[in-house]
């Protein structure tokens, strides 16, 4: 696979149909992004959850108006091509995976970009902590948990979360670490007993693949940006896209550039 | 025991000997400090010792000159009297407590003052959280662990460490409140399995009292001010003075003031 450098030289590769694959590892140092677009008429009650759930759903941009495709602070965007991969999903379900979405576009769409844990593991990685899924090359495991989110309208679901083991002193490190970025899901939200949150086995995530855990290690859990596609598929929108899992939005915002302090 | 909300009359009725207490609750949101005093030729070394293990030993103040009493960092502080209770050491022994030590005093002894727990904890209560000594009006339970503090001199031991138990989220939450605070021991060095620190029974502290965990509750752990203590009966010192055990110096700076951000 091509390695970018730069978000706009990547962008240019998906608008042209070149790159339609996982981001994981490409521009470095640059936020990537969940994407969200739905029909006018869903976008306020949607806007109003990420707003209600920050921790899985970290809006970072949204279309100025329906059917604007930019999205100035993120680049030079065309949210119609400029994601290497994505789903469609019409009354809550699946139906389609394409790399450009020029023929479900109309005035009537409104884009959400969302922050995601790349770059929360890039800090994790250049402070010097083993980031399990990343040095295992596989996708993070992720669990449905028995946390109801704070519903808006028809948008509602329970929280998605990440898992990533870590030695206790090296947890604590990632909180604080963490913590710096609560555009990208911030501070973890559990620690330990993954029962507490309703996880039966660690071994069997909802997505993404299983993961080993070291001796004495504990798990931690992050919220998750695939908490919005499962309340999309309870909110059942008549048409509704995202990119395609690890198939992300690459902005030209820097990673550093969503800390707080 | 009379309760009071100024420092300097705090330390006014030390020094008349009128008070010759426990120090915790008193002058609400302000620093109250362990206090290390030693003859000049071992200060440097303790000063090291300090610098090395910055979370069990977080220095705030030290005298100016050998033989200065005042702390003016701190306030107008006589620190041959102003401490509610002193511990004597020789040769790194316990010999005996008093409530002032004009008569050990000399042109020759330097002082240290380092942050306390009480601190942090004001924040945590701030911040909504139990934090179950104080809940249950017990002090804090504290164990030796198996961690080395970094030698310096003859100053060297095992890190003493305090327990405060928090469900997952609020444990994260203290993670994050105390990093803000890394004068007064800073974050957590460690949470969870007891063992992986050379703790063996939770339910018999080496100092303090037990107190009982909820179901679900973490052990979370903090490095602790009795360390310079355990150092220093290592390190046995010709003389040594401490205050007692939960009898601080009570300074005029504010809690918040600590804060680093």
């Amino acid at each position: 696979m091509t390695q970018f450098s730069s978000p706009a030289a990547l962008r240019a590769a998906c608008r042209s149909g070149d790159f339609t694959d996982n981001t994981s590892g490409q521009a470095p140092g640059h936020v990537q992004c969940n994407i969200v677009i739905l029909p006018s008429r869903w976008a306020a009650d949607f806007l109003r959850f990420c707003q209600a759930n920050p921790k899985p759903c970290p809006l970072i941009a949204s279309s100025a108006v329906p059917g604007d495709a930019s999205l100035p602070p993120l680049g030079n965007i065309d949210i119609r091509s400029d994601v290497p991969s994505y789903r469609v999903f019409r009354d809550g379900k699946f139906v389609e995976e394409c790399n450009d979405i020029k023929h479900l576009w109309s005035e009537d769409m409104v884009t959400f970009a969302l922050g995601c844990s790349f770059s929360f593991e890039e800090a994790l990685l250049a402070d010097g902590l083993d980031v399990r899924n990343v040095s295992a090359g596989v996708n993070v495991p992720m669990y449905r948990t028995n946390i109801d989110c704070s519903p808006a309208g028809p948008f509602a679901g329970k929280m998605v979360v990440s898992m990533r083991p870590f030695a206790a002193a090296d947890a604590i490190r990632a909180v604080q670490i963490c913590t710096r970025f609560p555009s990208v899901h911030g501070a973890p939200i559990h620690l330990g007993d993954p029962a507490q949150i309703g996880i039966t086995d660690l071994d069997t995530p909802d997505y993404g693949d299983a993961i080993t855990m070291k001796d004495g290690e504990l798990p931690v859990f992050w919220a998750c940006g695939v908490t919005p596609q499962v309340a999309l598929e309870n909110a059942k929108p008549p048409l509704a896209v995202t990119h395609s899992p690890g198939c992300m939005l690459v902005s030209d915002l820097r990673n550093s550039q969503l800390a707080v302090m």
